[in-house]
Formats: structure tokens, C-alpha cells, sequence
């Protein structure tokens, strides 16, 4: 028997989560929860969909009839499940300020919970990125995984930070404007800076890594495909692009991407994911473009692209672990969601 | 045994008919093809590839050192495996105008073909769709699957010509501007109009279906998501707009979607397909907005969209065959694509 | 001495409107009205501003603290200047819908009303475009000019309408997502239709031209240039391609332009009103593709551009004339309009 | 009488540069000179044209007759027009590497001559900014105006240089994809990457200002408005931010935007220009966002942008001015040339 797991907040994330999780030997899902009859809950839960066979909650009682006249069989309301004991850990994955609000529920019910990066850090006692610091979390009453610009972020400097030790990292962060399905959001044409500096991520990476001196700027611009990343930054220890390049190499949930193999733009890079046949052609991994990486005059350069909707569902897998505390090994419970993810 | 098909052109189309090809019970895919090292190549062959184990031709003698210095595994040039007697079908799905080059080899070796929509209709004796005319197909040396515009057309006007009749069309196509991976075509900002009337997918329309009278115009948007098609026309008997819906929902290969059900932009219809797990996202079918359907002063209009890496896929699998003679009824050869493929 | 007129909301419409009012010998732009200190009303009544010098008055009695706050000096409230009697045309150019909520107050205070097509016809008694209603606007107490892509659609049909007669019409509108300053509206990568057949375009046109049975659909597009129309119908009496090729290049505001010179998409047209200097590069006229002017089995096809900022602005200002019964020659307004505002 | 100036080559800066030319009291346009009958040409020099009556010049022989045929007048050939003394000083707004071609020609003539960014830096002994180095080119045979990316980064840097001292930059590019006119270039959806650092623009600046120490590294967009910089670096004296913003804001041809007066994307800031009536909507200024400028742990920080078909226009004029040798004080000719474009 594996860990009991609900997935509140059946978006983005939230679809991606419960099916991560249907895929790990050691976890249930129990149900999923949500407020309203989506077209996303229609697919997912009727005869073609990933989900079929799943419960489904109403995470608020009055949302319960509305979604029974839509034509979906709701199984109950969240408080009464998180109430049943059948429920070990629940995945939050509400819209941005919603977790703080529903923490409390959990919270009474003596129920985990796993939070996402649109929450405030102090949600949780620990901001969560797998490799960097997993045993932080394990038997935690709470963890928040971080945004997926940050996970990236993490991810990276962590393994460099490692090997070499980071003095100083300042990141360019060309953001795409919406997800792929999202036809409100703009800009049709135009790029739009975030004016305040640092931009949230540096901070947010310090949540996770305190002792890194870094920070960021964005901009959003006109395109679906990924978020893109111009870093720069200084090793304590010197370390020629070469070096970095291996570093990244034997990095887990790292890839490095080369342009003169026909990877020239993030249109390409996520066609890869596509012709794998990967889930929704998801991308988990940070993709470096190999050739990016450059030494001079002793910083490091490099770009690398993030996909948004993908990159912290691995993150939200060993989080459970960790806070469920069924892997103490935090190598050991990567390489247990890789798998089942298929990440190299 | 399953007819022995080989696929020549490994880009959008001809990855997703290998692929295809693999999925059939009653064909055996004995090699792909192409002329340079592509990433797509190195992918699909690769140890996580959907053609792991495909044997690999060289389509051109001078190609093969390259593409073997580049680290694939090349089997043999390509008009040596059609000259040995083991390929009865070959699927040309090299770019627009090649395949008129390709035909006098194919035809030397008693090889049969079948070509895309890029070629110009006389490269073979019959212009395809199965719907509307797989039994002409039956037995012929070659078959030209039409261009996926065309496709889309066929299907939904030879629907309504078969209950009502059709005595006249119109269609606007707003054509997306390149594919996904594709980040070298513009625009990033305009509408490019096609202003020779009519654009070439009415006459195309009737090189399979003669009789209808037909005049399509087209312009190309700065999407890369899936064609839209506004059609208007009028039916010899009457048809209410719930008899359209009803016949196209009976018909194979199209599906209806509301935008009262979320389904507002082509984006969402797009994520419709990611959450089904479609390979690449792949919608075969082409989508009728339900609300569209309307009938004013007699006329019929409706919006459809097609995906046109994927509306063709089914097609050629159909066109195989019909050509190698393996089933000589369209509808069980469509059902047995359609079950293959994850179509309803 | 000229006709008095203010202007209410000085948006993308209003400000153009007041510039162009401006440039009139007939006419006196006595101020401004608006309800917020937007970057635009500093910027035209700045030091190197278009509206350098015009009073601006608060529409509404709270918002004259903070617009005064803010640095911009106000001369008074619009109601105030309303009843003063220094009015005699105010010209709505508010968001749609808060014309209707404005008419009673302009009505009170005795002073005549121009709004724009975001407004129900209901509004006034006629729904203007210059060319085809200008007499029965003379006097009239108020005016509607109909939106931009009716007034495109109403100039090109009635000219048609009055060589030959006109049948029958359909348009596939392709619109533009957003102007081009608007950086929150999407969609970035999609096509969203307008699922409700006939859009409102097409009964739009009806009350400016009641006898003319036309359908219209739509669908939007990720561009900020222009919107394009499809256009295909029927003439009563028997018109060539030639034929209705100069009934265009006879008609006032209706140009022709050429892809063999080099205007192949929307982007090239726009930028010929670069070149000509004209502000903000606005494209006051329906430019319709010569080439695409076609005649099959008796229906006539074109392609137009519609410049959605621009197009209506010589239609507020004929309007203005036409209500204040400053000019019953509707060629002679036209023709004045034209020539202040540059349109050949 | 001024100094006599030909253009040769009539694109997106040539057509520029030949209008501005026309504006200086100290210079006359003697002709242009081009290699094909474009619209542009059509449109600029025909009757509501604002080159209306120069004098056009076929840049090559063969060309001569097309041109006319095509219905312009066409005086005469460029190397004619060269060896008749009449000309001065050539501006050569080629494409990229075309000038490199037409350098011997003019050196045989003897008339000086501009280049532009495109061409390869030992084209002239001095790389052009005005403000940086005018002096260094007073008299001299021939300068390069550098390009738009590089003019905005040296104008900035210079500024801060010559009050702080620098000591490093780094800047990370984000590039729009193609002019507004521009249909062909994409991408449609996604970033494209520069991989290889730096990207050329850095050692470009270096060119101009040998002793800053700097890296650039660039990714493209889809957008068509303008460039955007995310810039950081440090200063040899400390600057705080407001000291960094009054040094901008005393600089010439550097103009400060606020994110709280709605500049919230490039789009609004292109909106201003068209507010302004500056033609084409031209803005020559590096536009910084205010709320940008930053300074944590001793770096500066700012985001600016740049409209690449207009920044170096007043560059190119100040160019004329230093090698004809009409002005020794730069900032004199810097006024003179700021005056004539509206530049504040």
C-alpha cells in the first residue's frame, strides 16, 4: 500500500501531479478535487482519460450540485475526505494565493501538504527542490516546490555550487508570455519588463539555497513555448566551460541541448518532446544550449529554457516522498520518479 | 504477413506514416528513408525512439557516407531495397515537387506509391480521400493523398453531399503560418492574403470529388496551431442545422467541439489532445465548432479547424491499403485506422 | 465661425477625432472630456502635443481632483460645459456601452451627439457612413458611426450596390486581437472564431443599408496590424472583374493596392502609411487587393484591409457636419474631409 | 550652400537617413541611389512622396532600364554621379557586406563615405557614436554609424563612464525578430538563441569604447517593435541609482519612461511615438524604464529599448557633419541634428 495522495486544483499542474502520481509504486491516488466542471475534468475522467476510475471532490460544498448537473459523478466534498483519514498528503495545486487559504483545513485534519511556487515561502517550512535539499523535507508537515523559473534556476546553480562553488549569478529571464492553451493572456506584440529588480526568482531561489548571492531580471514576451534563461555568474574555485559542461552532464533532470544538431530555437527543443512522445510533449528537465556555455574572464555564461507546465512535477513527486517520509535516500526517490517519468 | 510498406522522407508527415504503419496489424513497415543525418532521424531511431530497430535507407548514394559519418546506422540505398523485391508500397512524403522526381524509380522497380498533397494531382491516377473514394483507389499503381485543407473539405462537404447534396461551397481559410517547430517563417505580425482566387484547395476539392461546385480563398496568420476554415455553401434538398450536426456526428473522422464546453480558441482544442495523450498532440479528426452550424436564407456555414501535421495521417494508412489491395471495404479499412490510431 | 465640438474620451478613437476636428476650417474643437489621467492626455496636451492649448474638462465631478493631481490642468466638469451653450456637437468616443449611460446628459443640455459602432443602433437615429446615408443624418439630433469593419464593408458594398445592385454578400472577417499599443490582450498563438453565426457585422451593415442581405463571420487573429476581410457575393446585374476594379477607383476612401508591387501582406501595406508620413501611420481608406478582385460563376471575390483606429475618423467628422447642417452636399464633405485629412 | 550628400541603398535606414539629410541647413541631398524599382522608392518619390524632385541614381548599370521601365525617372548611374564632383559625402545604407563592395568606388572618386553596423569594422578607422567619439572622426575619409543594439548600449555606458568610470557590463539582449514590414522572417512562436558568447554586440561596443570591459549575449523574439536590454554592471566610483538616473536624464538622446505613467510594455512606448507624430513613429532615443535603475550589492541594473530602424538615423547626420568637417564641436552638431529630428 502506498501513500494515500490527493491532488486539489485540477490545472496545469494539478492534471499533471495526479497523473505522476498514478505512475509511482509506492503512492495511491485517493482523489482529485476541484470547484468547478471544467473541460479539463470532462477529458481527463471520461472513458479516454487518464484519471477514469478516479474520485473526484468538490473542494467547496456549494460547487458539489453544479458540478453533478454538468454531468460529472462528484464522490463528496474535499473537508469530508481530508476528515476520513484517507488522505496522507494532499497536493495543492490551487491558483496562486488559494493554498494559504485552504492550509488551514489541512491543517486541521492532520493532513500534509505539498504547496507550489505562487505561494509565499513562508507557506511551509521548506521550499522544496529535490536535489538540493530533499532531506530538509522528509517528514516536514509541509513543503512548497518552487516555481518552475526558480526550479531551473536551482537545479543549475546547485549543481555548479557543488562542484565548484558559486560566488555571484545574475539571470536574464526571457519568460513566455502564457501556456499553449491560453488564448486571453497577452502580448500579441510587444515585450513587457519587469521593472522592479531583483524580479521575485533571485529572492525565491535564496529560499531554497540562502547562501547564493544572486540576482534576476525578466521580461515577458509573445511566445507559447518556454520560458528561456541568459545566466551569468562567478565560481568560487575556477572552472573552464568544459568542466561546467560535465558538471551538467551527470546532473539528474539536466539535458544539454547542442544548436548545431538542429536545435536552434525552443520551437525545436519542445518538437524533441513531441517526436519522444512524451506526455503532452513535456520537458522536465532544464535544456542547456551546449555551445552557450562559455567561460570569460572568469564568469560563466550560459542560456537555458524551462517549460513551465512540466519542470516542477518530478519536484512535487519526491516531495511527497520526502514529507510522507517513505525515502529518506534523496538520490534514491529521484531516480524513483525519473524513472517512472521517464527522465534520463 | 502485412503488406511491406517503406515510408521515404522522414519530416512532419513521414514520421507520423512510419509510426502509423508500425501501429497496423496487416502491414509491416520494412524501412524509412531519407538524405541527410536530421535530428528527427537520430530521435526516432534512437534508444528511446518510436522507430527503434526501423532499417534506414539512404534515398540518395551520396547521401549515405554522411549521413554515417553522422553516427547513423544506414542500411543500404534506397533504390537497392526497392529493386530487392521487398517493398510493395512505398509512402513519398519527401517535400512538395520530389515526389514527381522519385515516381519514375519507384514505377521501374513495380514498387507502389503513394504521395502527398504537395504533388500536383496527375502524379497518380486518383487524388484521395478515403471517405469519399477508397474503392477507386483499389488496386491502382499509385495514390495521391490531398494536402490537409483539402482533406478537411472533402470529408465534411462529401458528409453533407451524401444525406442532402451540395450544390455550392465557399470557403475562407485562415491558414496558420508554419508549423510548431518551425521558427524560420514569419510573419510575426500580419495577415499574408492569397490573393489569387481561387486559392488552390477548391480545385484541389475536386480532383476528388468532381461534381461540387466549389471556390476557396486563403490567408496565413501568425499561428502556429492548426488551420481554421469558415465554410458557407447550400444543399440541393434542405437541411436544418441539427441535421448537419447529426450527420457529422455519424461521420468518421469528424468531431464536434463547443465553445460552451471551453473549447474558445484553436489553443484549447490543441490542449484537448494533450490531456488525451495523442501522440504529438495529433488531432486526425477535423473539429466542427457545434455553435457554428447554422443555417440562414438556406445556406449552411459552420468553422472547422484542422491540424495539418496530423489530418492526413489516417489517410495514407487507408491509401496503403487500397493500393496493396488488402481490403477492398472502405469502411472496415477506416475503422481499422481509426481503432489504430485512438480515433472514436 | 466654426460648428462648436468636444470631444468625450480621448482614447484610440477620441484622440485622433479631436485632431482631426482640429484640422477642420469649419469647426472649433472647444475641449476635451475624460475621466482619468491617462499617459495619452499628457502627452497630446504637453509641450510638443497635438491638443497643445485645448481645454480639458473632467466627465465626471470626481475624477477633476485627481486629474488635477496628477499635473493636468482642468477647466471645469463636462456637464458644466455642456450647459454653457459652448457645445453643439459632443462626439462620444467612450468605451462601448457608456455612450448610452452619456446620452441622457448630452440630451438635457440641448447639445447634439455623435457616438461610435460600440454602441446599439437603437442609440441614435441613424447609423452613419458618409458615402451611403450622409443626407439622412442632416439636422439629425444624433449620429452613430458604425464600427470599423461595417464602415469597410458599407463603402465597398455600396459602391457596388449603386453600378450594379447587389444580391447577396458573405464575409469572413479575420480580425486583429488587439491595437497595437494593447499589450494585455491575447491570444498569442491561437485563432479564436466567433462561433455565433451571422457575427454582428453582418446585421450591423443593415442599418446603414437595410436592403442588403449579407451574412458575416469571424474569427481573431495574433496580429495588431489590421483586419482582413474576405468578401464574396452576388451583383443583379452582370459586373467583370474590371468592371468593379474601377467602380473602386472611383470611389472616395476605397483604394487599391498591389502584391505584384510589393504589398504581400498587411505589414507592407501599413508600412506605405509610414512612408507617407501620415500620423500615426493611420490608413483612413479600405485598401482592397487588386489582384484578388475575381469573378466566378457570376460571384464577385475580394480581399480588403480595414485599419481599425483609423477608418472611421473622416466618418465622425462628416457626421459632425452632416447633424450640425453645416453642409448638405454630402460629396462636398467628403471631398473637405478628405482633403484635411490627407486621403487622395 | 551645404555639404552635398548622396544616400545609396533606400531601405529602413536609407529612406531615413535621405529625409533627415533633407532637413539640415548645412547639407544638401544631391540624389539617391538604388538597384531595383521598390515601393518604397515608388512611394517617396512620387507626387505626395518626401523625396519628391531628388534625384535618382541606378546604383548599378544594368539596373538603369529595369527601373525605368518600372516607371521611375532615373537621372543617371551612381558612378557617374561619383566622378561628376558632385558629390561629397556618400552615405551607404546597403545591405550588410554590400558596402564593402562599393568602398572602392567611392575611394576611387574621392568622396567620403558612411557605412553602417553591417559592415565589418575595418571598413573605416573609426566606428561611430556620436556623443563617444565625433571628434575622432572630424575629417576623416569615412566613418561606420554602428549598429542600433551597439549605439544604445554606448550612449548609456558612455554616459556612465564618463561620470562613475566603468568597470564591466554585461548585457543580455532580448532582439525582435523582424521589422514591422517584414513578413517573411520569423519565428511565428518561440525564442531563438544566440549561442555563442559573447554575442557580437559587445566586442562591437569595444570598437567605440576600447577600454570597457563588457560581454553581450542575445536571444530573438517575436516581436516587430523594439529591442530590449537587460543591462548590468558595475561603476569605478560608486553611483546610487538616482545618481545614474539624473546622469541619464542630462544625457542627450537617452529619455527615461515610467511604468507608472503606463509605460508597461514596448508597444505603449511605440504609442507614444505615434501620440507625438514623430514620423513613422521613429523613436532615435534609447528609452530607459525608470523604475529599472537599480543598484544592489554595488551593481547597477537597468532595462532599456531600442528602436533599431530608427536610432542611428541622427547618428548618421552627426557622421556627415564630423568627416565633411562642416562642425568641430560635437555637441553643436549634436543639437543641430536633435533640433531638425524633434529630439528633445
Amino acid at each position: 500500500m502506498g501513500v494515500k495522495v490527493l491532488v486539489n486544483g485540477i490545472g496545469v499542474i494539478g492534471k499533471r501531479v495526479a497523473e505522476a502520481v498514478k505512475l509511482q509504486d509506492d503512492m495511491d491516488l485517493v482523489g482529485v478535487s476541484d470547484i468547478a466542471p471544467t473541460s479539463v475534468l470532462r477529458i481527463l475522467l471520461g472513458k479516454n482519460g487518464s484519471l477514469r476510475g478516479t474520485k473526484l471532490y468538490s473542494s467547496l460544498k456549494e460547487a458539489k450540485p453544479i458540478m453533478e448537473e454538468a454531468g460529472l459523478q462528484v464522490e463528496g466534498i474535499l473537508e469530508e475526505v481530508l476528515g476520513s483519514g484517507e488522505v496522507e498528503v494532499v497536493v495543492d495545486c490551487t491558483p496562486a494565493g488559494i493554498g494559504a487559504k485552504n492550509k488551514p483545513i489541512y491543517e486541521k485534519h492532520g493532513v500534509k501538504s505539498i504547496y507550489q511556487g505562487g505561494e509565499k515561502a513562508v507557506i511551509a517550512p521548506i521550499s522544496f527542490v529535490a536535489v538540493a535539499n530533499y532531506e530538509k523535507a522528509l517528514n516536514a508537515p509541509s513543503a512548497r516546490v518552487v516555481s518552475c523559473n526558480t526550479t531551473s534556476l536551482t537545479r543549475t546553480i546547485y549543481a555548479l555550487d557543488s562542484h565548484f562553488g558559486v560566488s555571484e549569478v545574475f539571470a536574464a529571464l526571457v519568460r513566455r508570455a502564457a501556456d499553449p492553451w491560453n488564448e486571453k493572456k497577452g502580448p500579441v506584440n510587444a515585450v513587457i519588463p519587469e521593472v522592479h529588480v531583483p524580479s521575485h526568482q533571485g529572492p525565491d531561489l535564496q529560499t531554497v539555497l540562502p547562501h547564493i548571492n544572486i540576482i534576476t531580471m525578466a521580461v515577458k514576451v509573445p511566445t507559447t513555448t518556454v520560458h528561456v534563461h541568459v545566466v551569468r555568474g562567478k565560481t568560487k574555485k575556477d572552472a573552464a566551460a568544459e568542466e561546467i559542461r560535465e558538471v551538467f552532464e551527470d546532473s539528474s533532470r539536466i539535458i544539454l541541448i547542442k544548436e548545431s544538431q538542429g536545435f536552434t530555437a525552443t520551437s525545436e527543443l519542445m518538437e524533441m518532446f513531441r517526436d519522444l512522445k512524451r506526455p503532452r510533449s513535456d520537458m522536465y528537465e532544464v535544456a542547456v544550449w551546449d555551445e552557450s556555455i562559455t567561460v570569460v574572464n572568469s564568469k560563466f555564461h550560459w542560456i537555458h529554457a524551462v517549460h513551465s507546465e512540466a519542470i516542477v512535477i518530478p519536484e512535487n513527486i519526491d516531495a511527497i516522498r520526502a514529507v510522507a517520509c517513505i525515502e529518506t535516500d534523496k538520490m534514491r526517490s529521484i531516480e524513483k520518479t525519473n524513472k517512472s517519468l521517464g527522465i534520463y
